[in-house]
């Protein structure tokens, strides 16, 4: 347990806000994270950190890869609600989403993202409640013009809730947040 | 190698910037970072990759714990070229700088910074340049008011340039940026 000093010492890093999808045997599912991270430049290799109770963690774990689309200033918070706050296991989150599939499979999100790119999953790091997929980027997108949503943007401007199985959720009595899972 | 359309989409994610510090036989340094994150809630967990190449790994693989400060909006350009263009190897980058010992004895930087917060090192991960360091987060500390500095005011408003350890970088040829090892 850490002290409320210590959580909001955390509110100062910096996030974006991004759908990382997957697919397996037919089966499409994306999610809303915040923790997409380049870790090394020589090669492109990108982490991601996703919890191992949802849908999007089972498809990546099948495929061995996955897209991360940039979700665009502006997106509605609908939109937000069906990625982090729906589980593609009770529908299907792609049904009324324009996309097209990438070059490693995964699907590319077209709908208020400004781009996308795709990684084979080279490793995969128990990190606990969530695990760590680090690969190497292939594929970039560029899809529309845009500012970045930032996750500053989306909790304060927009007052928007964490999920309940981001790597950064604070629990309801910290936030006054009602959450769902993914 | 990736092609230039690849490249660009991966301009369109959020970073901060940091100063990650580490302390090791009274020997103290640290250096600018953007690829800090935070990877499990409970409990709270973070992960950051370091250059192999640089001095502040060796501290942080000696000591097994780290600081992190998030540089607020205003940094001097001065000040980020002695976090991100100089090596500790050469100079002691503390010597003129506020800090106090925090309570895993990392050094916590305390001018240009708003916050910050300590891990204790719980597994490491070779991802091939980097090494990924993951830990507990035991303490932070609230320093002063004012907004994270964000890479994207950094590269965009203070046209800075990537130091060339950084898990971001990019060649000359793409950035027209002099660079110089950390």
């Amino acid at each position: 347990m850490i002290d409320q000093e210590t959580v909001n010492s955390l509110f100062d890093m910096t996030y974006g806000l991004y759908v990382v999808s997957a697919a397996d045997g037919g089966k499409l599912n994306g999610q809303l994270t915040n923790t997409v991270f380049q870790v090394t430049a020589e090669p492109p290799r990108m982490a991601v950190a996703i919890h191992k109770n949802n849908h999007t963690h089972s498809l990546i774990a099948a495929s061995r890869a996955y897209s991360v689309c940039t979700l665009a200033e502006g997106t509605p918070m609908t939109v937000i609600g069906l990625w982090g706050f729906r589980s593609g296991r009770d529908l299907n989150k792609f049904a009324k989403v324009r996309h097209e599939a990438g070059v490693t499979g995964s699907p590319l999100v077209l709908d208020n993202t400004i781009s996308c790119f795709e990684v084979n999953v080279k490793q995969t790091v128990d990190v606990g409640t969530h695990t760590l997929f680090i690969g190497d980027i292939v594929k970039g997108k560029l899809l529309a013009q845009g500012k970045p949503l930032t996750y500053d943007y989306y909790y304060h401007v927009m007052k928007g809730k964490t999920p309940r199985n981001a790597t950064t959720f604070k629990p309801p009595e910290q936030t006054a947040g009602k959450t769902e899972q993914k």
